[in-house]
């Protein structure tokens, strides 16, 4: 497939006419071809229009059909596999092996909630069957079931160009519950988002599905994103990014005459607890395990490890000294951009020069651009809890070690944390009673609580959260990641006294869709 | 029990010194005593600490426990019914045996969410087992739980001074899922919030919970309320209210530094689609049951049928004229306040003075105080789809007919609308096609669609939904009625590769709670 640089506007190619933009190779700074053209308002408008003529067929369309479709995309993506995964490593500098990992991860992802759906999916029926000779009054029937929400903005990640991204979770986990979604291109990688839009945009058009149940624009954030998300045929908004990024979006959808709901994945630094009977085994295996997790994808992942509660004590000492030494070691990864290349710089020039915080080690900076060398850096509990800057995430592999005096200090540096993803105890049987005083605090703070493995690596499955309190994510009631997910484009619609023939399937009498109902507050499966 | 005027702080009685203010019978325009004195924020402060004092020992409570918590909150409002009772007839002007019935709902619902928690509850819990040997990586345990959210700021209603206040489902769904709650008293019913607040801060104390676990203040919308909901401990909000108190509280909710999720639940004009067949069997019969709904409770009621669109034909006069006669005969009753009253009749001034729109009927003023005269007013379908006002909920007994030329009429009617609570479809055999038609626009606007009855009656249980889009509600993914809405105040939070002994009971394996449990995507029952 040749790129053409142009935006799909319910299956029609459109060249944007509102400026261009190319796709950078971060580890060259070479533009790459082709350019991509910008969209305006105008876009925004014909995209949200189809998505809306496109809602009522779609939200219908049986379960099976939706699944079906959803396989079709995946399949789709997986066929332009040979031209998407090097062209998204020319525009990520991500190295194959990890990309590829990650085109496997996203087509797999479309398919569990294509099987979630054959499998009963969750509409979440519930009957309260009519009780005529009930006093004082008679109930009559009531059913109730799950809808889907509207047309679904969704905002891609810079970070995973495939699996958070045009046809990500978001996506996903929309079009599963039957909303049309229109992508806001990332502009860091927009030939992997053409391809994979054309590979979805194609499988509506082969399921047979109205053409604006899938858009993707390119444009400008402030403008085309904006207008986007203030649309009033856009119910809902799926966003992973930075904090000013998602809380724009948030103002934006709280200000319009009929406020809608931002999902946004925003920003984390996914505490680590090594507790002292885990780092007693082997603090120098530990710490390579840390570093290794730290540089990952050059630090740029959601769930990077970039702060370590480790104990003042000797192991820590040996702990801290074999981190610091690892970091030393590591050389540089190109960044996925030269801004965020910037900002990484910024980020730990900012850290540097915070009184009571020491640059413990600094790795070697990479042969190719944009790939700055690992950083880490040291302080105590008390600088810690007095410098909230200390709590901003600096996107990259730089991460700071806080020693703590004993678990009380460590649980009073547990309550201080602001909303994260994830929360990760090294744990060994002797640290019970610490892991047990951490974990009350942590399950306020944190979406997801991991023992001895390191947050980075997200399960998409269907116990996964992908989420948590502000400022990690704008709304702690759901994830972004796992069949979970979905919730986030439904909401439920009770059906009183409704004559058979007009009762939607899912709550139909005999139960035609095989669904596990709730029948007067009891599961009854099929 | 003599009243006192006090505030309940976590079970300390707080006469509030910001100021006092005295119930008053709206039937005779004469305060009652005592004087209630008025909170400041600092009472917010005391309340907040202690609410989140309480939290961990609360949420963590098994779900056996807080069922017999909300049972005995139950039994302790039951045992001041005679001095209850009374009390509110007094502060309301509601009948006696309306206010019998509202006790009867609002100790119900309490006892419904307990039952709910020994049947299991609403933990969601869900296991994604280790897969060792999974390639091309194993994949390690993840279990999945709610959580309670934190403590929760509850504004109760006018209207219903028992079922939706403060004892009403949005304490009742907070308290089942482990949240302390925070009563914002309705200055209109101060007597009646003091005895429930007393019967459940007993029940608190009397069940060995935290005393924090409950509080109620009177204090001042604009001063208490804006604090309460600005309060970094306070994590979730339910207000059932107009839109501009809704409003006001969703900005301060999203202006925080940490935004929190407002459940309010606002205005609905609850339109009903008189179909030509279920009108053609009696115009008359179906005109008196459509008055007696609207009169109900002097038509103070969220779902109250504010909006009757009704066929432009001779079968269609002859319902306009038997309705217009019926609120013709009918007799004002007192209202809730003397503010809403005069809300009414400015309402009612405004829409006599809309271009297009006829003033059909008005019935007689009631001799007590504050007992306006119903009215009807009709319009036509254009005038109707041009005067946005229409839109616009009048609270109390004033109704608008709109004639519709025929189903595409109604269709284009329907997608007119705004968000609202209810739809209802008056419905015999030969509308089917009619109801197809109007069902999916229906589903898009409302939270219910009910058939063959009126709106009015909301019944409290699984199946429910008391809800809808804005401004019906400020978020349509939930219900303010019936067992769903404990999902409000709960969050997901999974547990990845957590000892058997540090995980929570409700995933922990052998399944403790004998839980309904989704395992690999599928529901297990105990």
């Amino acid at each position: 497939m040749t790129l053409t640089g142009k935006s799909l506007i319910a299956g029609h190619p459109v060249f944007g006419t509102a400026g261009t933009v190319n796709a950078v190779n971060p580890a060259t700074d070479e533009q790459l071809e082709p350019r991509y053209g910008l969209v305006d308002e105008a876009a925004v408008a014909d995209a949200a229009a189809a998505a809306a003529d496109a809602f009522d067929t779609f939200r219908q369309t049986t379960p099976g059909r939706r699944a079906d479709f959803l396989d079709r995309a995946a399949d789709n993506i997986d066929a332009v596999g040979d031209e998407l995964v090097p062209r998204t490593v020319a525009e990520t500098a991500l190295p194959e092996a990890v990309v590829r990992g990650e085109l496997a991860r996203t087509t797999n992802q479309l398919r569990l909630f294509a099987t979630m759906l054959r499998d009963g999916g969750d509409f979440a029926a519930r009957i309260d069957p009519a009780k005529p000779d009930r006093t004082p009054a008679p109930r009559v029937d009531i059913r109730q079931r799950q809808i889907a929400i509207g047309p679904v903005a969704v905002f891609g990640a810079s970070n995973f160009p495939l699996a958070f991204s045009t046809a990500g979770g978001d996506t996903a986990s929309a079009l599963a519950a039957g909303c049309p979604v229109i992508v806001k291109a990332h502009s860091a990688h927009p030939g992997s988002t053409e391809l994979v839009a054309r590979a979805v945009s194609d499988a509506v058009s082969d399921a047979g599905l109205p053409a604006g149940v899938f858009s993707a624009l390119f444009g400008s954030g402030p403008t085309v994103g904006q207008a986007l998300v203030a649309d009033p045929r856009i119910q809902a908004v799926g966003f992973t990014g930075s904090r000013s990024g998602g809380t724009a979006l948030m103002k934006t959808a709280a200000e319009r005459p009929c406020p809608i709901p931002v999902h946004a994945e925003m920003s984390s630094i996914n505490p680590v607890f090594v507790l002292p009977a885990a780092l007693a085994a082997d603090p120098d295996a530990l710490a390579a395990e840390f570093v290794a997790s730290l540089t990952t994808r050059a630090g740029q992942l959601c769930t990077n490890p970039g702060l370590l509660f480790v104990p003042a004590t000797p192991d820590g000492d040996v702990f801290a000294d074999a981190a610091a030494n690892a970091v030393r070691g590591a050389t540089g990864q190109t960044m996925l951009t030269p801004g965020i290349q910037r900002a990484y710089a910024s980020g730990k020039a900012e850290l540097e020069g915070l009184s009571g915080v020491d640059l413990l080690a600094e790795g070697t900076e990479g042969d190719a651009a944009n790939s700055p060398a690992p950083a880490l850096f040291g302080t105590t509990s008390e600088t810690f809890r007095a410098t909230p800057r200390l709590q901003e995430e600096v996107f990259g592999a730089a991460s700071l070690i806080v020693r703590y005096a004993d678990i009380d200090d460590a649980v009073a540096l547990a309550k201080s944390l602001q909303g994260q993803l994830t929360a990760t105890i090294r744990f060994a049987d002797d640290d019970h009673d610490a892991a047990a005083a951490l974990m009350p605090v942590l399950e306020r703070t944190v979406g997801r609580i991991l023992f001895n493995g390191w947050p980075t690596g997200v399960e998409v499955g269907h116990a996964m959260v992908h989420g948590g309190p502000f400022p990690a994510t704008s709304d702690s009631r759901t994830t972004s990641v796992g069949t979970l997910a979905i919730r986030r484009f439904q909401r439920p619609v009770s059906y009183q006294n409704v004559p058979e023939a007009l009762l939607p399937d899912a709550v139909k009498p005999g139960n035609p869709w095989k669904l596990p109902r709730t029948v007067d507050g009891r599961i009854e499966l099929p």
